[in-house]
């Protein structure tokens, strides 16, 4: 295992020093490092925090900022922050109009935040996110949450910024959640610091369909595919469970998983318009990068996003976090 | 090799036409995909046009835009654009204040931008980055022109915003080149499509320092050292080349090669910081992330550029490209 750090043990710590004093404008660290804060808050607008195993970088940190979260609560790597980490955000950062926990559906986390809310003084609720479309059930709890997650983030966060409330934002949550699907694919498997090895075993030749963001096995392991092809395979599951309306707009994302290069996933990006386009879609939002990862993984995932005029107009909303900014 | 690809032929293409199609409110990709362009031009301003060989996104082209490039000509993977290129994008967006090419200094490039300039039927000038401080030759040409050139981009492209005519480009392309300084290191090789298989062969726990971005060899292999040592060799490099003055500030880039995560790079971030404050140096702007790659290659570099007043400013002034957005 080669990799950029001094110990495993410190590694986390030293990163997540390192990002808040490149953001500083931007966000603040908690000094027990249990929580990222947005450094200028807004009174009076319902807090959104999220938070999950770190190692999927930039989700949650770099997504703290106007338009987007209040908090993010960063776990040991591929580990649940705690409850404890999730209150003191919730303490720092709520003002009053209540508390909306945004929780990618792992039985770790969804427990972690469902006792954060019950031990938050002021109201607060969560919201799950499940739309990894390759395995209907990892582990108990049904679907994978990935990276539909931030584009959640962006939609919710935005209304956030708007004013909207808390009854109002978890059921725009809700819909986004419903109006999005994922599903990617692993050439080679990440490499998690405790551990010093490979996740998984994956031949030279071969690739992981339906990969989770932790290297949990997707649907197939079969031998590499042309770009063509597995966007088609992608699209194909992803329109099919996700039954678009015919001729509808859509947010088409993809994401990098870690180590695959602007190069490799541009082309997927065409590759997948493309896909798109023949079944009727027309992608009218994009975006392309590395935004929910998974620590060292060669590999990408695509999402899509059912648009409505709400929605692109929420997209469109201004942002300014480390890791996504526009109109600002 | 496994790489997000239809065919080695068909590869820089395919990931040009996805570039500009997920960017298309920003750019514009020329028919004979010879550049990319700023899709909304500024007239009367000096045009900044800059390219080489793909595999370093989002250099150059994710550097079009308001505040940075008119225009950017991708070579091959690796290989210099044509003049043919160059002088077909000063042409599509040349105002008639002159063209000013930035160059990164490899013989191919430098020859066929000095071409390029010959041929041009209004005014044209080179600046030439040359910020490597791994090696003092390379080939015939003296240092390499690496990460630091997209800070020159930024800083000379938000003057040339500012209405700055040629001639003062020219100047503060030279002074910003010359307060910056640059120098990198590799965990793995990287793997050009044509190829087929990795440029250098390194073992598993060894690195290169000094390595350029297409792979060239650097000053010394040696066995992978820890984050904070890896930041003393290379701060201290940089440092004792530029010979900042004493309590200066100093833009601080640490940047990704492809394949490194950004909780990495944000732990290196975090190291340089703290040899630079070793040495009475302060980072009062900062960049982490991917700017200037070596297709799928594990390693980072990092850059530091003499801050003044007036580079403050330009690099604070906004910019609204693809790959570097802010203040829009």
């Amino acid at each position: 295992m080669k990799k950029f750090m001094n110990s495993t043990e410190t590694m986390l710590r030293e990163s997540l020093a390192g990002f808040a004093l490149c953001h500083r404008d931007i966000v603040a660290l908690d000094g027990d490092f249990r929580f990222v804060s947005r450094r200028q808050a807004k009174h009076g607008k319902v807090a959104l925090i999220s938070g999950g195993g770190s190692g999927h970088e930039p989700l949650h940190a770099g997504f703290v900022g106007h338009g987007m979260l209040d908090a993010a609560c960063p776990g040991q790597i591929f580990t649940s922050p705690t409850p404890d980490q999730m209150v003191a955000a919730a303490e720092a950062v709520a003002t009053g109009a209540g508390i909306l926990f945004i929780v990618k559906n792992y039985a770790g986390d969804v427990m972690n935040f469902t006792l954060a809310a019950e031990m938050c003084s002021t109201h607060a609720d969560s919201l799950v996110i499940d739309d990894d479309v390759a395995v209907e059930r990892s582990g108990q709890g049904g679907r994978r949450g990935v990276a539909g997650t931030m584009i959640v983030e962006k939609l919710v966060g935005a209304a956030a910024e708007a004013g909207a409330g808390i009854g109002a934002l978890k059921r725009l949550g809700v819909s986004v959640n419903g109006a999005t699907r994922s599903m990617g694919v692993a050439l080679t498997s990440c490499t998690a610091p405790a551990v010093g090895k490979p996740t998984f075993d994956i031949a030279g030749n071969e690739m992981e369909v339906g990969v989770g963001i932790h290297g949990e096995p997707g649907r197939r392991r079969v031998a590499m595919m042309r770009a063509d092809e597995i966007a088609e395979e992608l699209v194909h599951a992803i329109v099919q469970d996700l039954e678009p309306p015919s001729g509808c707009e859509v947010l088409l994302m993809v994401n990098g998983l870690g180590a695959t290069p602007s190069l490799e996933l541009h082309l997927m990006y065409n590759a997948a318009s493309r896909q798109l386009a023949k079944r009727g879609l027309k992608a009218s939002r994009s975006i392309v990068g590395n935004y929910v990862t998974s620590l060292d993984m060669a590999g990408c995932s695509i999402t899509v996003t059912v648009l409505n005029d709400e929605l692109t107009s929420l997209w469109d909303a201004p942002v300014h976090t480390p890791a996504l900014r526009w109109r600002m």
